[in-house]
């Protein structure tokens, strides 16, 4: 797809670069149907090879992996980035019967926008009217969880989070150490009914705008896999609408479960429609950063009728979830003043500068409850934004960041008042010894509303490599309790991200969610480790590689120093060399263990005997 | 340097690529001489540049950092690689009149090397005779602090690791958040006779062989900062002498507190002497790696004969500890044979296989008491091997591993019974929860003896980023209590690092141990933090590239987007553009709040009289 500097035509081309569609190696597409013929979830496993064995081959079992790259993996579906995704979710969203098809836009600037002559950018085709809930009904997932209803999203996300664990049986295989929860509270099995109750107590959260059905339901909460969003988006100063596009799937592709779209500067509005109309997962955005751009970046020009519309806007166009940074307050502004590094959210600084130009409290505060009609209307899910979250170590866990925990508490009361989804989001910048604090405050002050947190970077010092300051962060954050992880490129505080910077921050992000998993005991996480390093020890070097999160990196990596097609099954690699591969020895040590009970242990001295009959006890027989 | 297929001749370039002597940028070294004039601590410091405010500037101090990189970053000093490093301990050690000069080396390999008419690689030209302890001596640093002698090394190191942090007063740059020391005890200053008394109950050793005086001495214990150690060196497959010295000096600029020379394949001996000859830092080395090449990898020919003849030619050449795992027992082999990965450490499956063979206790354990012998001849210290490290989490904190790490309590007894230095080498792979456990064992059955890790990585599925995976663990153990963290690069499990994959390797380890410093409240290791976000919030770009752990890296990110020279003191990045910038926007409500001021506060409505209030009393006034 090629949108720059010309107009949308015909003869453009909107198929999907290649290395965005290519299936992963060693990888299949698998499908389990729900309860009804249109609830299929989509997964990937990993197709293994066997074990050779003295006598015979051992089979080794496909490897079921949750999936976040959609249909672009599929090789059998036709992407059109014109036509955009198919949508799963059209028909369950009728059935409900609750929404209408508008006849238009609401939005001023959205109808505006389209009314143009044309476009200095190519536009998507729109072929769907807008939805809203009828008068007086509610569409958000929280609504439905409150009165009891299991939604075909909520039961999409049970089966999503199982992950076909069920398939392995192989205990060596299903085998996992006892996690340390702090207080979460995960089934050994996610029902459609587990997933009800945590969204109706508002633990968890499934961002599900009745105008984005094209996306894969997922679910954000402590109980669950812990999550990570990707931010893309253009700036004032550099990237087009197709790079963008392409950073969406390109992020989703190496494990993106949400992504934001953080656009500033020309055309948002059509950036981010092609975004949703082709992304399978759900989208959020800084509805004030739009907003400022209305009023050519001067924040004391804000108003609320202008922000009200954005919000319609995007509501109408899909956007899963808004950061709204209705916790900045005028009188907690103060306590910022002698900060190391003062405000430093964006959203925080813009309405920090609105309240002083005006002596008044945000309208975003004082406007809440009227926010919070439009968002039940869409299902637009809140991710209460951390406008004063710390910019440096030395900032942690102070009165300004605390004092807006706490008022976002107020607001999570006020908007589940109104069956709202909400998430929170925290920092940022914490040393370790303080992380825990932050998670603890925010499950109290916030009763356990999804904790979404940027990072956090556990030291300043190293700029270039924060996808690793923050990755560590992250890691602790993910096990204490927080539900999803925004992800920091090597390229933060530097410059805009570009795919390589998107790929290693999102590898970084789900090496610290899944290890976060493993460490809360999350049932299952551990197959994947059990077999990537099984097959590691047996040399089945493709299947390692099949296995990683990056096949392609690991793969190369591994060609750089044995580019040979014969080293792929070599029982050694260039690090150590033929004599010295450790596992190469370990399984000679275990033959050799073998034949001396071949010979009967005669030739054994006492104190071999007794070693012998540990083996047997030991079961080292029975495993060579 | 070049040494590749061809003698040593005359006409060779021994000077050291300009890349590896290039001082960092905005940097100089600084010095600070001890109690006596050949006592000289050699740090670096970075030269910032002034905050520009409304009337006039506010200087901001250099900022000294602790530092590894040696001469090679002194441009007034003259290297020739085949020279060596100038001996700053000489004159230390022979003061001491407790060790003589052998007239040659007692290694019969060694004598039979130098006898050879020619080599197949460079030589380096040896210019000192070896040292020994006399008769009845023992050189050990713990030997002389047990007595009450404070020695130059320990003075050395004190002064190192207070790194003139007492020249910063400003307080927005020394405060600083409480650690959480899980039991560490760390004094606001390291005074000379702290480190003698942690050297002396064995908390902390100073890995200082005699033949090493080429050596800037340093510290490892949980009561000083978190080390990091670099593992290089030559394999059969791959790699040369020069790059090996290379990599070591690439190693120590990024910040490698030690090096270890893991070299296999043919040419260990010569390329050892010159790794030695040209580090300022610490080098270890696993002499069953070297032993195993003397029998053609054939494990069970190994005797203890020609190990002992290997450690005294590696202890004649100034190797400063030795990884010896002599906690590999016959009776624990059978605990390993269940295990998903069965014994990966090299050293630990060669002496296995060992041992399975000759149905013989190791000799590493037999002989013990000699080795120590051997060790407190030349101070090596001990860096007691983990042979049965997991090497999946699967195999994390098991039997295997616990019962190997009670044997090495018991010979860090009999170590310190010969006042020979200890540290314990801890493993690898362990999930983030289970980690803790393993700190606290080896602190309890070791007696404090420094911990020194091998990452741990918390997750086996990532190869390609298991510098990140392990930086995640590593941080968390220096935090409870390790004291050298043993690098892991991105190429772990796949090959054979580059010089680039050690760069990634040595900063993710700075990372885990700055961070871990921060965590257990290290005095004065916020200072840096604080120093280089203070310069990001105040757009002094610079001086944020320079303060980082890699000023290139950071400065080369930012310039990919704007590498306009304007743009190094513009008030926004790439990321966000003019509009967008919360730190501008954050300044302009600071100065919009002192323009209210000015106003007398008239157009102040009553609730924001309340705020300037406040505004006074925070002191924003002073501030802006």
């Amino acid at each position: 797809m090629s949108t720059k500097n010309n107009h949308n035509t015909a003869a453009e081309d909107f198929s999907v670069a290649k290395r965005l569609r290519q299936p992963f190696t060693g990888s299949k597409k698998i499908f389990q149907q729900g309860s009804r013929d249109d609830l299929i979830v989509t997964m990937r496993a990993v197709e293994q090879t066997d074990t050779p064995l003295e006598h015979g081959l051992e089979k080794n079992p496909d490897i079921p992996l949750y999936d976040t790259s959609g249909p672009y993996t599929d090789p059998n579906i036709n992407i059109d980035l014109s036509q955009g995704l198919t949508s799963i979710r059209t028909a369950w969203i009728q059935e409900r019967n609750d929404t209408e098809e508008l006849s238009g836009y609401s939005s001023n600037f959205t109808q505006q926008h389209l009314s143009q002559e044309q476009w200095k950018v190519p536009q998507f085709k729109r072929t769907r009217k807008p939805l809203r809930a009828k008068a007086g009904h509610n569409v958000s997932q929280m609504h439905y969880a409150k009165r009891g209803i299991i939604t075909p999203e909520m039961e999409y996300v049970a089966i999503r989070e199982n992950a076909r664990r069920q398939d392995i049986q192989d205990q060596t295989l299903t085998s996992q150490h006892l996690g340390a929860h702090f207080g979460a509270n995960i089934p050994t099995e996610i029902t459609p009914e587990f997933v009800r109750s945590e969204v109706a107590c508002g633990r968890a959260i499934i961002p599900a705008n009745i105008n984005h059905p094209e996306i894969e339901p997922m679910i954000i909460g402590r109980n669950f896999r812990v999550k990570i969003n990707a931010n893309i988006g253009t700036s004032a100063v550099t990237s087009s609408i197709s790079e963008e596009v392409e950073k969406m799937i390109w992020a989703t592709r190496w494990g993106a479960d949400n992504v934001m779209d953080l656009s500033t500067g020309k055309h948002i509005h059509e950036t981010r429609e092609w975004i949703l109309r082709n992304s399978p997962v759900p989208i959020g955005t800084v509805p004030i950063y739009q907003a400022l751009e209305k009023v050519d970046g001067k924040a004391e020009e804000l108003t609320w009728e202008m922000y009200r519309d954005t919000l319609i806007e995007q509501a109408e166009q899909g956007v899963d979830y808004f950061t709204i940074h209705a916790g900045v307050l005028l009188r907690h502004i103060p306590l910022t003043a002698k900060r190391m590094t003062g405000i430093v959210s964006r959203g925080g600084s813009i309405m920090a500068k609105w309240c002083l130009a005006h002596h008044k409290e945000s309208f975003l505060y004082t406007h809440f409850h009227e926010i919070c009609e439009i968002m039940k209307a869409y299902d637009v899910s809140f991710s209460l934004g951390d406008g004063f979250r710390p910019g440096s170590i030395a900032d942690a866990n102070d009165r300004a960041q605390f004092a807006e925990l706490e008022t976002l508490g107020e607001l999570t009361k006020v908007a589940w008042e109104h069956d709202v989804q909400t998430m929170i989001e925290g920092p940022g910048h914490i040393p370790a010894q303080l992380i825990k604090d932050n998670v603890d405050k925010e499950l109290h002050d916030c009763f356990e509303a999804p904790f979404y947190v940027l990072g956090p970077l556990v030291t300043d010092v190293a700029p270039g490599y924060d996808h690793i300051t923050s990755g560590i962060g992250a890691t602790m954050i993910g096990w204490y309790g927080a539900a999803m992880l925004c992800y920091v490129t090597p390229k933060e505080h530097l410059g805009l991200p570009d795919k390589h910077d998107v790929r290693d921050g999102v590898i970084a992000y789900k090496i610290a969610a899944h290890a976060a998993d493993i460490a809360k005991g999350y049932p299952g996480a551990q197959i994947r480790d059990n077999a990537l390093s099984k097959a590691r020890f047996e040399f089945r070097w493709e299947d390692q590689f099949n296995l990683s999160l990056d096949p392609e990196k690991a793969r190369s990596m591994h060609d750089e120093t044995m580019p040979k097609e014969a080293h792929k099954v070599a029982h050694f690699c260039s690090m150590c060399g033929p004599h010295f591969c450790s596992m190469k020895i370990t399984q000679d040590v275990r033959d050799y263990a073998h034949q001396q009970s071949l010979n009967n242990n005669e030739a054994l001295s006492q104190g071999m005997q007794e070693k012998s009959e540990e083996y047997k006890k030991s079961g080292l027989y029975n495993k060579v």
